[in-house]
């Protein structure tokens, strides 16, 4: 209770994955969280190597072949339930199998004006994506799309992209938390699409051919509708779906 | 660690005063917590009168006369750790001795553009005031004044208000967490001088001839520089003492 978390809901994460019993992406997870780390003034207290090996003992031991590996580092115990104090880190491991979604189902969106505390550092702030459910619910949408004055930036826990009638396909580059799949998913456009980071606005989404999603749950997810308005054909596109075949082929190579 | 307030910082708080071993306007309070429980769609499970026992039954046996008592309420225990489960509320009590600093201190704020996230619902995230405590170091400040587009809302643990040279009070009516003490303060002002609830702009607290801060921890307390411009004389002005007495007079009665 006397945590920075808990107190006054400072801590930041990431999440790792691992396939048969390997890390995949580990380096960028790390690096991530590094990053999260210090732009949050936490020590992590461990170097990268240290945690590696924590990352490796601890899967070794729960033995969990297809799993979610979250590492969260808190305030730390405040004595005056404000200042930072010596950080707290905890490592859970739980099943996991990304990407189990059917590739038909895609899903829907609907946008909403907000834009993220800090957005590029992995908080454990969702308060409101979480706050946001129920209005999803009312407007038959899956999730959530944030923009500020029509610029989209992100999902709550995913990165979105769209490909353009001409098959360019671009992501958000800015007020976005840079995600390891979305990086991952740069490169293979880039090794044969013209692919950019660049703003997007909602009216970009309209005139769009295809969208997607990328996380390390969903992997790529079509999306097939933002706003209640069908993208392209309204089923999933095919570099979409080319661009998810060519990430899991990554991920079991 | 499987809770939704360190999953996704979701949970809210509401934060009771004793003095003598009796509590100051815990009925304010116990609303308050309703209110932001019910914004957040979690269920107290327990009416106000319940509660107001537990908390009677905590204090007599803690038997701390002067202290503040925090209720939080939280997520739960999340399947997915996304989803909303069965809000835990845990109660905890530590002394205080609240308005403890000298009269004469005051504090000196410095401005920073932020909105809280659901700004009049008293959530756990303090996610930027935190992050910013090393910035207000290095200006000189003691905290920070949010604002949006110079329109003034809130200090993070604090409510904020000005005294004209006309002698009218004033303090922010909308994008904030309204205060208990910020509550009596107004009674209190609005007996004596012209007192509203308007937008208040960095311009019009340079013309101000006092500014002050409330709060259940720090009652009234004198700003003497806002953006290292001195406010009026530089001293705690006369209007912002008056109700700091009224107040502390309140409270003991």
């Amino acid at each position: 209770m006397n945590d920075l978390a808990i107190q006054r809901a400072y801590g930041i994460f990431d999440f790792f994955r691992t396939v048969n019993g390997k890390f995949i992406f580990a380096d960028d997870h790390l690096d991530r969280f590094f990053y999260s780390a210090s732009q949050m003034r936490l020590e992590v207290g461990k170097t990268k190597d240290e945690l590696k090996e924590l990352l490796a003992e601890l899967a070794a031991k729960n033995n969990i072949p297809d799993s979610g590996i979250r590492i969260t580092l808190t305030g730390g115990y405040s004595e005056d339930g404000y200042s930072l104090a010596k950080p707290n880190m905890v490592i859970t491991q739980k099943p996991l199998i990304a990407g189990k979604e059917n590739n038909a189902d895609g899903i829907r969106l609907i946008s909403y004006e907000h834009r993220r505390q800090l957005p590029d550092v992995k908080t454990i702030d969702y308060i409101m994506a979480i706050w946001l459910r129920p209005w999803l619910l009312q407007n038959i949408a899956d999730d959530v799309l944030y923009h500020q004055a029509g610029k989209v930036s992100e999902i709550p826990r995913s990165n979105f992209f769209i490909v353009a009638h001409d098959n360019k396909v671009a992501t958000a580059g800015n007020n976005i938390l840079k995600g390891i799949i979305r990086k991952q998913v740069l490169k293979i456009s880039g090794s044969r699409f013209d692919t950019e980071e660049k703003d997007i606005y909602l009216d970009d989404i309209r005139d769009a051919k295809e969208a997607f999603i990328t996380s390390t749950t969903k992997q790529v997810l079509p999306v097939l509708q933002v706003d209640g308005q069908q993208i392209g054909t309204g089923k999933p596109g095919e570099i979409t779906m080319w661009l998810r075949e060519q990430l899991t082929q990554l991920v079991y190579d």
